[in-house]
């Protein structure tokens, strides 16, 4: 069967003074990228953008036609520091305002929980007119597809509840699996000959060396090397997943092979 | 006195596939921004790039023309996958080679600890002509400053060692301080019109609002909504985390205020 060779990309881009200040800590990037994998859609770049209108505009416009999709996280919320979805209309040249399917998702979410549609709520009704609307399962507001961004939510647990009415708008590619072959007490420098040769050897795929420093619970150090092989092509990625075993052998090692992911 | 308002900026590169791939959790970036921070320098952006050459030079081509400072982590260890030293040079078009300095610090790491310098640990002795070392009290193989760039290791215990070596480098301007005030059981709706009302009479001070969702530990649902004030001017600072304590009282909460940080 011959390999789908495919390749999709997308770009992710965060956006909000928190996560540049260093007040937030960022987690949605590696729930994105692990959402896309099994769908063929490699993420091939990431932005940390501010919460100013010139460059949400700049960089959305720049990334949307570099990459096949982009995904925006952050500023769709009701205050006055929210302005991902005003920006995203002027980046498509589309108007924007309240839009009654976006009200109606609201009114469906706030009267059960005691919540009243403010002004400022009603706010995250404002949706580009030519955008279609992604749900929000967990907290009503929600996010919306304009062309190839899909705009979603900062708030961890409800950008998750939005990849779930994702997924089926995706068309992906190749599908890039990984074996990662861990090397517990190797150092880099011990394999980085052999690692060389390995990746040309085994042209099919791309070789990754991570290595880890740090302390066990009784205070030793505990280091090794994890060695990620990837790649489209299961009987290639296989073949190097045996090799890279092999070549921890050889430096008098265990290796612990990871099932492929 | 006059406040300090000379804004110093600086771009954050992450370079790795691991990263957006998902395997990693970068924390670099919070850790840049909280080193930063008192020394006057504002993450205005930051990038995460594949260990792809030609994007590398081009990502820090342009974010060190428009940035005060560019720092970078990923890509400065022994193996094949290892190649942000060859791309620096390149963007600057320096010429690169091994250094007697760089050698010089890896042989007075690697004999004590019983580590022999293979070829592959010399290649981290790879460093472009113009650069200044950074030094690297971890595990001994330098990072590196060109021009306004401060190349270092991606592996986040080396790269905390490596930013006490950057301090003394750097030039700052204004100091941005924050002050947060926490207010339980609001939600972000209930807000939007007064905080936007005050971010027009605090002008001086830039006002963000971050809400939180998630349930306790007794399975409680846990809400509200951190209102962050960030300034140079500790004077306005003072008055907008006061008004912003009342603004939350006046909701019927308590708030909580966070001491200046």
């Amino acid at each position: 069967m011959p390999v789908m060779t495919r390749t999709v990309t997308a770009a992710v881009m965060l956006i909000g003074d928190e996560i540049l200040s260093g007040r937030t800590q960022d987690t949605n990037l590696r729930t994105i990228a692990h959402f896309l994998q099994p769908l063929g859609v490699q993420v091939r770049e990431a932005r940390v953008v501010p919460d100013v209108r010139e460059t949400i505009i700049a960089t959305v416009n720049e990334l949307r036609a570099r990459f096949d999709y982009v995904f925006t996280t952050g500023g769709i919320g009701p205050t006055h520091d929210d302005i991902t979805a005003d920006s995203m209309a002027a980046a498509f040249g589309d108007t924007i305002d309240v839009r009654e399917d976006a009200r109606a998702a609201l009114l469906a979410h706030y009267p059960q929980r005691g919540l009243e549609l403010t002004e400022g709520r009603l706010r995250m009704a404002r949706i580009p007119a030519s955008a279609t609307l992604i749900a929000n399962p967990v907290s009503g507001a929600p996010g919306f597809q304009i062309g190839n961004v899909f705009v979603m939510a900062g708030v961890p647990s409800v950008m998750r509840g939005m990849l779930q009415d994702i997924g089926h708008r995706i068309e992906g590619g190749a599908v890039i699996h990984a074996r990662t072959v861990r090397a517990k007490g190797l150092r880099e420098g011990d394999l980085s000959q052999p690692l060389r040769d390995l990746s040309e050897t085994h042209a099919a795929v791309s070789l990754g060396s991570y290595p880890w420093m740090r302390t066990d619970a009784e205070g030793r150090p505990d280091y090794g090397v994890a060695l990620v092989a990837r790649s489209a092509d299961a009987a290639a990625l296989d073949a190097a997943a045996s090799a890279l075993a092999e070549l921890v052998r050889a430096q008098g090692q265990t290796p612990e092979i990871d099932p492929v992911d």
